[in-house]
């Protein structure tokens, strides 16, 4: 298999992406990687490591998309950015992965208009899978698409429970529909219409789930438009981190806190842990013609390994394929 | 001041209003509360107090008016509950105030149809005040409006404003209007549309903020459809009490967890108390002909004392005038 890293996206880029790749390749003598971004600085950083050279070869993108551009205009524009050379990498099938922790929005614009659309798919989604405190979830979508038609948010469904089925080896996976309030009538219009699409749609829909419960991972796929999933997520990150930084504050504020503190080291490290993004991969971008898989800003090289690793995993389940036969399903409801 | 206090609404109903109301008189002798509910209950417990039984009146409500209920429903159909007969108490002008602790739904809706919106104000908001890391803030609207149009969300604003200003005292409190990203350009229709209205209506408005900013504080007034603003506070809710579950059984299953557990106690108490929704009183709904507050479903005597502490504030800073007067400033904007 062969992916394409993005060797300037993210933060730590391109050390963190590198790494990845090598550790990766330690594991898995059947990968093969094409990192994209300017040759001396890649080569450079390639040269720190004694890897099998057939492994990894670069391709030279003298442009980097920062975080700050217009993601359209950076995508239309910087043709020579390692976003974009890496995208095209997957495009004209010369590899069959591409990883990427740069800027989300121009990740996702790249993604439709390069590598485009699988057919029958409106509207491909952006699908983090989430630590919660029984399982991990997943919330489809959290970006892409601001707005959304019922259809859209029935074909995230579907695409929410193939992957959750393969790559999660979670069967007949729960799917609830975001909502403000349990009861089918609660909601927008856009809820009160998509209720009616899942419920018909065979899959195992538990009905609406109300934010409060998402964190608890009792439903496996979270099903909402891009403003609200995108709105979740950030509640969940930004709600963790305050509250930690409250704890922390406070555990330093007295003596005893700090006696507490040293006590409740490990548990702290055991909660830190399960709260790990990096431990899912990245977010992969459902309902594309190829594996497209945004890795979090702040990817370390772990981070990047499990992002290779879910490359793998995806290719190796078919869930593209599985797509567009399952598609066929829900045509009629569609 | 004349309080209409719905005696069954809530969790604690009628044992905690009452206590509250009680509470309230030892503290300001002005007060006169008017409780409906059941007339044997309500009188049954009241009968445990000592109190000057001039400043509590009964209206029998022989209805009540449940969670599960639709709310338009209920509020039509049962003009015989607690909640029907306080509002109207307001509608009448026989109570400058009502404060309610049960079903969100019905109390809005009854507030809507039967204490009725300001003239000019299109559609009354939710908006409770949250705990934050630096400070508390407002999100308005939690849930009254799931659709909303751009000059919604201006008048959400300037009432959040207004209500900021005089109740909390904080002088030009900051706006900011949640979205998925910080640029002018992001996020939905309905955020593109809202942006410029907000920047050109002479209040304080920093921009976009990141549901992800919410919980520091640092912004006052988080302005945002009543979708958005519900899953922006059932988010928070649902990660803190998740997060301090997860917490609470890592410290019990270690021993060292265990000891330091004992020495974070007064810290644990220390967040508890901080986060505690009870300080601020209930949500208010702005923008009804009336001084309208929602109590939490799980208040104690205490938030309900805190909420009729509210009322007085809200009655004598002539909060409901000051909209009226504020609305013209921004007419030509919208």
């Amino acid at each position: 298999m062969i992916i394409a890293v993005d060797g300037m996206g993210g933060d730590f880029a391109p050390v963190e992406a590198i790494a990845g790749c090598i550790d990766a390749l330690k594991e898995n003598n059947d990968l093969n990687f094409i990192i994209t971004g300017p040759e001396e600085i890649i080569n450079k950083e390639l040269g720190k490591y004694n890897y099998d050279k057939s492994k990894i070869s670069v391709v030279d993108a003298k442009e980097v998309i920062s975080l700050n551009e217009s993601p359209v205009m950076a995508i239309r524009k910087k043709k020579d950015s390692s976003l974009v050379k890496a995208l095209n990498l997957v495009k004209e099938k010369k590899a069959d992965a591409i990883i990427s922790a740069g800027s989300t929005g121009a990740f996702m614009a790249g993604s439709l208009f390069i590598v485009g659309r699988i057919k029958g798919i409106d509207r491909p989604a952006l699908a983090p899978i989430m630590p919660g405190r029984n399982a991990p979830f997943m919330v489809i979508d959290v970006g892409a698409n601001a707005e959304c038609k019922p259809k859209n948010l029935l074909q995230f469904a579907l695409m929410g429970k193939i992957y959750f089925e393969k790559i999660l080896n979670i069967n007949n996976p729960s799917i609830g529909l975001v909502n403000i309030g349990v009861e089918e009538e609660k909601g927008n219009e856009l809820t009160k219409s998509t209720y009616p699409l899942l419920k018909e749609s065979g899959m195992n829909f538990v009905g609406n789930v109300e934010p409060r419960d998402i964190p608890t991972g009792k439903v496996n796929i979270l099903v909402c438009d891009g403003f609200v999933g995108n709105t979740v997520l950030k509640m969940y990150e930004g709600t963790a981190s305050n509250l930690f930084e409250i704890i922390k504050t406070e555990i330093m504020g007295s003596l005893s806190g700090k006696i507490g503190g040293l006590f409740l080291k490990s548990v702290f490290k055991n909660i830190k842990k399960k709260f790990n993004y990096k431990e899912y991969g990245g977010a992969a971008f459902l309902g594309v013609e190829g594996i497209c898989v945004k890795a979090h800003g702040a990817s370390d090289k772990i981070a990047f390994k499990n992002a290779i690793r879910q490359c793998v995993n995806f290719r190796n389940n078919n869930i593209i394929e599985d797509i567009k036969e399952e598609l066929i399903k829900i045509n009629d409801i569609q």
